[in-house]
């Protein structure tokens, strides 16, 4: 096992580019993704849940981001010389496990979906942990077009069904077929010699990946001798000639007004190219059949600049964009941009088999999403705190005790103060760190008379922040009503306060 | 990084120990833990997901389970000779880790729940998994039995909001300190010497732990020279004398008729022991900050038999059983048992900070509590499979695409059939494995008459079991609607279904 060094007092500490979430953080996420496993299931896709340690050998090395080959897994040893262990590093190449371990009790095709933490060794930097969340949908088993057809419309219902509007958001598709198509055009593809040309086609991808950023003249350096970006690091190209480059350039460009359009345009781009014609087949495949569900342009589109810089990708492959427009960390202005995004696989499974197992299926940025929905105004970080009962009298806390529970019962989120009572500022400002809307009084004067104090810490938050202190010691933002109508009042109160709020 | 050894085909296979969750099994234990966390949250505590990988050294050697000191943590070193990580294997270690780093953001009390799966590097077996959920609320920073008496009631609540009936389970508390008197008065706890007989306490709270399995004769074995089991292994026993293992005993057995007696029995074991009384005043107080919020005895009792074998509670310990009887492996009638536990520990965070910070807390086993869930019928194992949409014309893919949208729509779980549609027989065969509860057939007679054909599966199915072969030729399950009425005449079919299971 671990060799562990012994210390007085360990340090507390998250490790290196981990984090915890809190409160609200968890609770949204939470609510996100039940939103979106209702959509799922909806359109007949199963919950699966794969173990998160997995044998290396059964992971492979399929990590996505193929720019940084030493981004890796956790990984260990079992005890005495047993098997590689590590985190699953995605949710695709576990179910590529999962289908070929299971695939004669699972119906075929296979729909299912799955959200957890995946977990990636790599270098942490500024907003980018090593366990985030993804949440995938895939069908195994269909060589059909239909199957990525539905895939894009899921993934529209979806993005509307958390909260993003139409007009917010657009799924783009294209196919790698048409690329590969393009690239036996442009001659950096021989299908008798398919190694041959492979780093220059990993660098035309990657190159077209980074349009977004890079623009067209970027993308045009790097798939000719290069690239020397604004801090001087030099980024080697693919090496292409001027007439190549241009076919290149012209498939990231063959986007027309409609559909239709940009399939005529990606026809002539890949003239006489087998693959390339099978590709713009799909395409077209893909677009009658939306076109049918009643999926327009307003939602989705045929888009060639879209590659997806993974390298596992055998022919349709689509990215959903949210359109609207935030500031970035400088202050400028850009479109907030992609949060999902996949494509058809069809090699995964046969890893394990021997057979090819066609496969499609989508991963949303879950992480991304979220701050979509916070930057819409859709949610607030802040969760709603709890109802505070304060403790007035030590003796009393049972009263206390059954005050609470009286308000439990009637649905409402309250707490009595666990703390200290001494200090009555002490319990107030704890009940403002919670966000309670309102603390409840029963001191030993009230008890007599049969009644309680309730504190609108709303309204008097909003009047502190408004009112000199003497009119603050009027206090109207208190109340006093009889203990038995303490339930109903307190109900009218919040109810008061989240027409405020939304109001 | 890991060593990975080259092979043309890897085995599909879960790592030892680890399990993969289909269907019913995750959303099941998603909608379980979906009311827990409103009952939580109800009662003011904040969700918390910390990382699932921690420091070595912030977890340190805290493994719940002393019986088996090679329990260990999946662990592996940081590149270049960095940190040893780990994956957690409680929920409570990190909690610890998070309250003693934020402490200084967070409300004190900090009242939080935390849901998720935890590692344990141990041998794997039936049933035994090295990865499994828990589901944790704890209060950190309250010093007050009010705290305890909280987390007792809400217990209760929780277990009765996801489905278990008042009257099927049990909530027992005790006190370590009312033990420890005890252990006082026997001879075998020596204030002035705390280290002195630390292994028979031990060996003793590990006996009393097993109370249920071994009986009192059993544990009286260990108590005093040690126990031969059935098998012929031998466990070494505390070595107490008869008088000392009498008193011990007479503890164990101490529970009387109502919650007034036991603390009044208990008052006599402990005699002049300063602890044993502060425990038993413990146990008075939360006794009466229960029944003042009217968790009566049907719910929640005191029963000294309860110690929870974890060596890190300082106080009151609880734990809630299920006490309807199941059939055991070898259909003998046993009680259910234990589903959650937890207790007050008052010295987890001083590791980090030095200061003693008292906290409280209870962990519910995610798994048992299902699987008890599922034995009272409260959920079935099998997920609504969805409605399909059958292909019997390959062309015509994007008016079932149409038609499975138009039901999504409408809110019905559907799929159009994405595997080779050749073969008729094969997408009822996949129906059937979907536990679907329709199909929709459109060939091109009823496309021409402007017709569909409604296939109910599960009276099908149930004709099938029962009728003979001529019978089920008439397929009476089956009915033709106009092709405008498919939403309404599908929707009474699967409320009458609904109806009928039911029934």
């Amino acid at each position: 096992m671990a060799k562990i060094k012994k210390q007085p007092r360990p340090k507390a500490e998250t490790p290196k580019g981990f984090r915890d979430y809190f409160g609200g953080e968890v609770t949204q996420r939470a609510e996100m993704l039940h939103a979106i496993a209702g959509v799922y299931h909806r359109y007949g896709f199963d919950a699966l849940e794969s173990s998160a340690v997995e044998r290396v050998e059964a992971l492979g090395k399929f990590l996505p981001d193929v720019d940084r080959p030493n981004a890796g897994v956790f990984a260990w040893q079992e005890e005495d010389e047993g098997d590689w262990l590590a985190l699953r590093y995605d949710l695709t190449a576990p179910l590529a496990r999962v289908y070929a371990q299971h695939r004669n009790d699972l119906p075929t095709p296979y729909r299912r979906y799955a959200m957890g933490p995946v977990w990636r060794n790599e270098k942490p930097g500024p907003g980018r942990y090593r366990q985030f969340y993804q949440c995938d949908a895939d069908t195994v088993g269909a060589a059909s077009m239909a199957a990525d057809a539905e895939i894009c419309a899921m993934l529209s219902d979806t993005l509307e069904a958390v909260g993003i509007a139409r007009g917010d958001y657009i799924v783009r598709i294209n196919n790698r077929k048409v690329l590969n198509g393009v690239m036996e055009v442009a001659g950096v593809l021989d299908h008798s010699h398919p190694e041959k040309f492979e780093a220059e086609r990993g660098i035309v991808l990657r190159a077209i990946d980074k349009l977004d950023r890079l623009g067209t003249e970027g993308v045009a350096a790097l798939l000719g001798e290069g690239r020397r970006d604004e801090s001087g690091d030099f980024t080697e190209g693919a090496g292409l000639s001027a007439a190549q480059a241009g076919i290149v350039m012209g498939f990231i460009e063959a986007r027309r007004e409609t559909g239709a359009a940009t399939v005529a345009r990606l026809r002539e781009l890949v003239q006489n190219s087998e693959i390339g014609r099978q590709g713009v087949d799909e395409l077209e495949e893909i677009a009658a059949l939306l076109d049918a569900a009643g999926y327009g342009a307003d939602r989705i589109v045929i888009d060639p600049s879209v590659v997806r810089g993974l390298g596992y990708y055998t022919g349709p492959v689509y990215e959903a964009e949210l359109t609207f427009e935030i500031f970035d960390d400088k202050g400028r202005k850009r479109q907030f941009g992609s949060v999902a995004g996949g494509g058809r696989y069809d090699d995964l499974v046969k890893r394990f088999t021997g057979q090819e197992v066609p496969a499609t299926g989508i991963s949303i940025g879950v992480d991304r999403l979220l701050a979509a929905l916070r930057e819409k105004g859709r949610i607030s970080a802040q969760d709603q705190g709890p109802v505070i009962v304060t403790v007035m009298d030590r003796d009393r806390m049972a009263d206390y005790q059954a005050m609470v529970a009286e308000l439990r019962n009637a649905g409402i989120r309250a707490e009595v103060y666990l703390g200290n009572p001494r200090n009555f500022g002490n319990q107030l400002k704890y009940a403002d760190r919670r966000a309670s809307p309102a603390a409840i009084i029963e001191g030993g004067d009230e008890k007599a008379r049969g009644v309680v104090q309730i504190k609108d810490l709303i309204l008097g938050a909003q009047i502190a922040e408004s009112a000199t202190l003497e009119e603050w010691k009027e206090q109207p933002s208190q109340i006093e009503v009889p203990r038995d109508q303490l339930v109903d009042s307190l109900r009218d109160m919040l109810e008061r306060q989240g027409k405020g709020q939304n109001g």
